[in-house]
């Protein structure tokens, strides 16, 4: 399925949607034409375990096409919010997966160079989280150095620990995108988070797709355009620890939980990798796509603090 | 007031409390018998504005001392649990905060010695958190360097973004004491999430003391045992940055939110920065203290992977 987290222009309350025959369907107004009682938030999908997302398939295939008509928004009418608008615990970020993101980092940042022997692991506050469509903050007091990076996200579904890599997918919820946005010249003692955690430095969307629609989440092209040029092309088939190693080491040190988001990590391209430098500013457009799941767009807007 | 999130033996679903001479006394129950509705979670406390504890505080000097024997717990009948035990966010962490703490830390680990000139920040997931009186995992699959840091910690009453210093104890609900565990062999690419961030790695407890009950923050002695036998002995008034500075700087980072949790950094003499260094094993009790809060004692783990 392809889920969705909404507003329209007479409820400004967010609504859980899916979208179908291109337009989107309320969930919770779908489980009432059903006799089904469905949720209204995306967590409380996820709580619910992958297998409803088996069930609600079931249920659409087996629903005239006329009952939606009722229920049915055109796209252009809703607003996207993040899938996930407030997730439960800091995002979990993935540094130095791609092999030549890891050599542009060493050339112009204060990473050693050496190819991760495992997963290098940072965090993203719940209020990072931003939808397309908006504005990514540009803090001067803060940075003159704000950075792109595109990533696929994996959405866990259960609580796992000690999970192995060959059941590692049975974990997945399903994907989405997220820009992991940082700023290079705010590391403190080389700590990431003030780097990669300020308000809004998580744009994520625009929707977030169930693991039954991606044949092959290691194989998906994901790309990045800063107003309109392409700065990042790669595909996640070159992630240094790919999903299933990732699950395996994170559920290690970690208990993984329903509604727990992993940020994969970027590929090459990044400003700070370019020579010379490129860095983002006020008005700047960006747009971070993934294959199989779409392009959240944000705009840089440099504020005062 | 001192609060506390406990069960009892033939209650296992946690409930919100508080002490009182010497009692403990159940926060809904006290509501009911006062006729003003009172919530069972900390968070959904907090979430009520730090005026709510004006208002009980007076409630109950108002309320005649035998309605308390009705409701009233003996304090060895319950078991303490985490005051807030699943936070919404990962605890906000601060490293490198004690000078003494900074030069051992040069002398024994991959910091550089300087003293810092901004907050040096990390996080900790919810998963972290424990009760007194609970175990702290050691997984020697991960590490042979499992370490002690006590550690006052800040709970945060409401939203707050650029707080300056000045008003930085309006945003301060109460405090309590956290042992942020840390696994020194755990760095990945410097990063410490994995070092700090282990299930069971933030004891936290026994109880939250709101600010009115702390006349100075600033002046807390806190101090550490290891079977016995102190390791750590300082004063919250030697902290690099005092509680109203890292308000300040967080909130310029991050919106803070109500429940957010800080832990303010650890003073020196931890295992690490011994001669020769000391780690924790299997069966070794730590007891970490902060003056007018309490101690908390956890017991060492070895579990097998």
């Amino acid at each position: 399925m392809k889920l969705l987290t909404y507003t329209t222009k007479d409820n400004k309350e967010s609504r859980l949607g899916f979208i179908h025959n291109n337009q989107i369907i309320d969930m919770q107004d779908f489980g009432d034409i059903s006799n089904f009682p469905l949720p209204n938030d995306m967590l409380d999908l996820i709580d619910m375990g992958y297998e409803i997302i088996e069930e609600i398939t079931e249920l659409i295939s087996e629903t005239p096409e006329n009952f939606f008509e009722e229920i049915a928004y055109e796209i252009d009418e809703v607003t996207f919010l993040a899938p996930i608008e407030k997730p439960r615990k800091n995002i979990i970020g993935i540094g130095l997966n791609y092999t030549e993101h890891v050599a542009e980092s060493a050339r112009t940042l204060d990473t050693t160079g050496k190819l991760p022997t495992k997963p290098i692991i940072f965090s993203k506050p719940p209020t990072t989280v931003t939808a397309t469509n908006t504005n990514v903050l540009l803090n001067r007091n803060l940075t003159n150095q704000l950075d792109w990076e595109v990533e696929l996200a994996v959405v866990i579904s259960k609580k796992g620990k000690y999970v192995p890599k060959s059941e590692a997918l049975d974990y997945v919820f399903g994907y989405t995108v997220i820009n992991d946005i940082s700023a290079r010249d705010c590391r403190r003692e080389g700590q990431w988070i003030v780097s990669k955690g300020q308000d809004t430095f998580a744009p994520m969307g625009p929707i977030l797709v169930t693991k039954d629609e991606i044949d092959n989440p290691h194989n998906l092209n994901l790309s990045l355009k800063v107003n309109g040029v392409e700065k990042q092309n790669s595909n996640t088939q070159f992630m240094l620890f790919n999903i299933n190693d990732l699950i395996e080491d994170l559920s290690t040190v970690f208990t993984l939980e329903a509604g727990d988001i992993i940020a994969t990590g970027t590929p090459a391209g990044v400003g700070a990798g370019r020579n010379p430098q490129e860095w983002l500013h006020d008005g700047d457009v960006i747009e971070a796509t993934v294959e199989s799941i779409g392009t959240i767009t944000n705009t840089v807007k440099e504020i005062k603090q």
